[in-house]
Order: C-alpha cells, then structure tokens, then sequence
C-alpha cells in the first residue's frame, strides 16, 4: 500500500492518527522510513446523531477496528483535546476517545497522545499555527494533490505527529 | 442465582447497575420478579493508576464483560454524572463509560441513563435525598445484611432505579 521507494537499511513503521469525535472521528495513516514519510489512506468515522449513542460508539469502535484491520499499523496517535470545553462536550468526546483508545490497545498498537500544540509543533514548527497552515503542510509533507477533509487532515497531522515522536526516540 | 421464590406468572428480568469511573467502576446485579427485587451479586472493577490508560480501559471493558457474561443479565442502567466536575474529570469518566456501554451494548442489554437525581428519586423517593440515607434504602430493599462498598451500594441503586422504570414500562 506504500508509494514510497524502499531506501536499504530503513526499516519502515506504519503509522495511524486519530482525532477523536462523537459525530465524526478522522483517521490517517502513513507509512515512515527514515526521514521520509509516505500518504497510505486517511478518512472520517461518521456516526448519525439520530442513533442511539451506544449504537454509535459501537460504530467508532467498529470503524476503527476496520481500518486498524485492513491497513495494520504498528504505531497510533490520538489528539487530547481539553482545554476550552465545557464537561457535558468533554464527557462525550470522553466516550469516543474511550472506545478508540481501546481498540488501538486490543490490536497491540503503541499509543501516545499528543496535545493540539504538540501536534502544530511537529508539523508546522510553531504550537499556535493557525488551522490553514497546519492542513498547508500536511499536504506539502505528505505530497498530496487534494486537499483531505477537515478531520482527515487533522488525524493526518497527529500521525506525521506521532511518526516525529518516534524518530525522536530511535535516535 | 436468584434466591427469590417464584411466582406463578411473574418472570424474572436481571438487571445490571453500574456507577463509572476510572479508577473503581461500581456494579451491581439484581432480580424482578413483579414488585419484588433480590439481590444477586454486587462489587467493584478497580484499576492501578500506575498503569497506562489504555491498560485500565482495556481492564474496565474486559472487567464487565466478564460480570455480564457470568450474570447475563437483560437491562442495565448506567449511573450520567456530568454536573460539578471540571472537564478533565469529565473527559477521564468519559472514557470508562464509553468502553462500559460498548461492552453493554455487545452483549445485546437494554441499556438507560440515569442522572444521580433519579436514582436517588427511584430508590429513597426523593431527589435530594443524602447518600447514607440511599445506601440505607437499598439495604432495606435488597434485604442486605452487610452494607456493600459505596460504589458497589451506588451501582446497585442504579439497578433498583433501572427496574423501577422498567416496571413502569410494563404497566
């Protein structure tokens, strides 16, 4: 599923982001090789507000599963978000990040989670980069044509994320 | 594992009560027979908060499968605290009760929420009534000897107020 060329010696991980929601959860996944990162899929999990929520977040788990199942990464992201919520929102955004959180953990992923600043410092090298910027570079860094949705760009971010994170840590 | 008698024509609905939380997830599994309640099983999922987050969801899910699986019970009510905590608890309840009811819902039950307000209304027949005097009412109504630890107590006073609305659905 890789576009990327094979470099010898550069073993590559598969890399999933996720930006949890109650109504629509983004998902990314690109493939790491050294220093160069590769576009593999990215999407959006939507739930109908009209359904029961247990049905729906058995959607989200469900959903993610799917995508964790056809695509098998090795390494998982998840943006925390907290600040500038009121609880009710926090306690709903709660049960989505719960039921994802728990698929990554069942499939063996090594998660981390990364604050929206963290995530804007890894991609566009400044913390408070406004939304358009961060999406610009998603695209630059990732070589895309067309612009993802909205929460597909945002899961990607958390992915070149957590793929920076990573190469952090091997060094 | 009832140990209530049966009456001619009253079958038995099992019921699961269940009061969230990250760190000690109460729960609690009770009997209807018509008017009367007996009590089945009741205690309490803890988790370390030592381990990884991901960890204790994964032990909060796979904890109430296993209570649902040995009890099979058909309806569960599910204990919604959102008022008076900030939006990081909020987000952290979140979580447990989002794998909790996957796990529910899993298991095909018939799943309600219940705001501390009507628990206390269904169990002491009043809203505001203080928690020794709740704990005291599911004593009497389960016929306990021994007083269960505050979070198994509260998950079974979910049960109680789960089957109290569940009876005023069959009249």
């Amino acid at each position: 599923m890789s576009q990327g060329k094979v470099k010898a010696g550069a073993e590559t991980v598969r890399i999933l982001g996720i930006d949890p929601g109650s109504r629509a959860t983004g998902y990314g996944v690109i493939d790491q090789q050294g220093n160069g990162l590769t576009f593999v899929t990215c999407g959006v999990i939507r739930t109908s507000e009209k359904k029961p929520f247990p049905e729906r977040l058995e959607e989200i788990y469900n959903g993610i599963g799917e995508v964790i199942g056809a695509y098998k990464p090795q390494l998982v992201g998840v943006e925390d978000i907290f600040t500038a919520i009121n609880p009710r929102s926090a306690l709903k955004l709660g049960h989505a990040r719960g039921v994802l959180i728990l698929a990554a953990r069942q499939h063996g992923l090594l998660l981390e989670e990364y604050s929206p600043t963290v995530v804007k410092q890894a991609v566009a090298g400044y913390g408070q980069a406004p939304k358009e910027q961060v999406q610009q570079m998603v695209r630059v860094l990732l070589k895309l044509v067309a612009s993802p949705s909205h929460d597909a760009a945002d899961a990607l971010a958390v992915a070149i994320c957590r793929a920076s994170h990573s190469r952090n840590l091997l060094r």
